[in-house]
């Protein structure tokens, strides 16, 4: 994609709320990618393109990683961050309506980020807000689409990385329950959508059965992607070129570690140069015996945190000045 | 008032402390609206006037509306936050002196926002600090002056308006027990104190009888405001040019919600002009019913709540500059 | 020591952890003080030296003083402030290996404050972390070095200040368990292998006889300093020229105040020009009767907290430049 329409395709993100990953097309997706790198490789003397602006984080459910990579990206920017951590105290705790919590989150904050237990509070929000740009952080058994960015970030770029011995398109491995878990389903839905060529088959392996639910199968079914399921773990390992685990499910409102049977460790047969990913943080389904072999996508993943919120912010509040220098300065080289 | 007057009433709040509405004189009361009008009409261009400043929120009650739209008027004028949220474990929550308390504050910023249960605490924090401004997000059943501040300055607003019918002056209705919250105690304060001319008579719809105390009784008379208190809303309610209503009360400690027989609703008899009041976050008193209505100006009092904040924190800090030169592009136009 | 060595002994503080006092050298110490006096005095025009840089404070113990003292020199540097709380809801919390979050912290700021109830905990983290600097602030009954400093610089200007009456070398009383609280402790080191100079004797008072610990017992050892030990504080407090007092100590995991029958107080015989350290927030063993008085060096200390960290948050991140032009600036008067 020409700079040009990399460049149109950010301006169109402004203002914009991101709740799923459907919220951004295929090009906005790039955009953000080839944003995200320009930051990661320091070449964008970035500091306070958001000056004078305020993100706000309200924060339902307790997180650290996604809460602080989201107040870390803004401040790297410049922006203020102001922070609902305990929202249990807060008037909504106490049963104000969400459509007065949205309206107040507006007139305080220029982006709003948001997680929350429950799948529908996002959308409610968005619909009372009088308009500011809303981020997910992750909502109930929803959606997480900024960790699903990340996801595929990192396995785009180890797909097309030329000296890698890597297939033209991957056969997939999934462990966990992804119609229980947010980052799984977010991952799902953005390959169907914008990485339909990097992926050859998908195989589930759960001990759940019936592991997706109906959006996700259909949009399997409609991006054509082959998929298989599976309980037994060890005698489909050995295929895949990349392997998503995620032991966390949410029943009844609770995380709970669930798949116990699955974990993978220095003795787990893997293809030689296949890779693992991880929404980290992890629990005993993924050995720290794995940390320093080659098929440690996860703390890549995590590496492209903050980055990859910046070029959101950037692109949200519509200051992408300083990528567009950076964008004409690396074509000129 | 001449716009050299505004910037010296401006200028004499520079260092000075808001612990009570009598903080502030009536100029510089005009003077902080004015400032707060500039401010939200987006002709002061502000980022980083408190750059390098330090603005201190300690909530010794938890709060999200008014200690984010501190942190936010903080935030969009450069100004760095830093915050005590859950006060139960600082050495003050085990026992530590106020006296001790104050000095450190003040040893660790420019500006300190505390709100507390007790009214007593503010003034003793003010007397043993070594000078640094404070400002009191709300003190028990003490005060809550910036809140006052945004409730007048929408009510002078309305008032004023050209193309209003509303009448020279008010017949306001006061739904709740003043003397058990700090919200209406200032409101009624400030109104005494400045807003006379605005008002033709109050009524106080209460179930408790003795709903004010010796301090707002005065005030009032003080002030020369007749007074009428009556129990059934019904028969007063389409008599009201403005309503303030406010079921929360302070009863041993514990904000709980009284007078849970009044309620606004869209069947309420109200005057076809008339508008409501509230110093959000409401519960069953106020009804949604009412949002999309002329008599909602409650939604108002919340949009004033960073540009009021934002005026008084550039006031304290002695950083008009940018107010300044605004004054002067605006006088010449 | 001439300027140009005391800028090389900062620039050499860059991109490096502060877990105990013993990772500075005696010059490298003399820098930081002689920054954080030029701090203080105002003459170094300071803003956003750290503008784009992410300071992140991880309290795994609940702190206001040491967490805001951090908090509020990164923001007066304009450094962006991101904090973890409650980490009792973190994934570390839960479970997750130091390990993992060490690498967390390393890629979301750039420097990393930490707290915690184990000594142990701190190393830990720097050993898993991917380099970036990390500041100890208090682990369990390790160190609390950035205490230590404060309490030696107002040590040493009032053993320097020429009006004073003091000897040339104090006799020093330390009122408390040192083996049992990281800030004696680290008072004690930092003494020993810098300020050994200043001291001419030690005396320790406390209940319980056993109240060195090995590293301490060595260190005063290799030092040489003349130490004896007392039970009775009324046969010795009239001795001596500084006392430094704290009654916490460290017990299973619980910080109790102990040593409940040692108290200053305007009745304690101390020598006319005897001076008291103390590490607030104070209880009863501190009484505020002393505060008006000569002996008062506690509220110095504090009054140490916030310059003393902007000296090291700049060094550390290696922006020293405005202390430079400072530096040459005052040479030059």
């Amino acid at each position: 994609m020409p700079i040009s329409e990399q460049l149109r395709a950010l301006e169109k993100i402004a203002g914009r709320s991101l709740c799923t990953v459907s919220d951004l097309s295929g090009e906005e997706v790039d955009a953000v990618f080839h944003a995200a790198r320009l930051i990661a490789s320091g070449t964008v003397p970035l500091a306070d393109e958001l000056r004078g602006r305020v993100v706000l984080t309200a924060f339902f459910e307790p997180s650290t990683r996604t809460r602080l990579s989201f107040e870390s990206a803004a401040a790297r920017l410049g922006a203020g961050v102001i922070s609902i951590a305990d929202v249990s105290s807060t008037a909504i705790g106490k049963g104000e309506s969400i459509s007065d919590f949205g309206r107040m989150l507006d007139s305080y904050a220029d982006v709003i980020v948001v997680r929350h237990a429950q799948a529908g509070v996002i959308d409610e929000i968005r619909a009372h807000g009088l308009g500011k740009p809303l981020m997910n952080a992750g909502n109930g058994w929803g959606e997480h689409p900024t960790q699903a960015l990340c996801d595929w970030l990192v396995l785009e770029d180890w797909m097309r990385r030329e000296d890698a011995a890597r297939p033209a398109a991957m056969r997939l491995g999934i462990i966990g329950i992804p119609r229980r878990m947010r980052s799984i389903r977010s991952f799902l839905l953005l390959g169907c959508a914008r990485f339909r060529d990097l992926i050859r088959d998908m195989t589930f392996v759960s001990s759940e059965p019936d592991c997706l639910d109906r959006e996700l199968a259909a949009a399997l079914a409609e991006a054509g992607i082959p998929i298989a399921f599976e309980r037994d773990l060890d005698r489909v390992v050995g295929e895949f070129d990349a392997v998503y685990i995620n032991s966390l499910a949410l029943r009844d409102g609770h995380y709970v570690a669930e798949n116990a049977e699955y974990r993978l460790d220095g003795g787990t047969p893997l293809k030689r140069e296949a890779v693992i990913l991880h929404p980290l943080a992890r629990g005993a389904e993924l050995s720290s015996d794995l940390d320093n072999t080659r098929h440690n996508l996860y703390f890549k993943q995590a590496e492209w945190a903050v980055p990859v919120r910046q070029a959101l912010l950037l692109a949200v509040c519509g200051q992408i000045d300083a990528l567009a220098e950076a964008y004409s300065a690396s074509s000129r080289r």
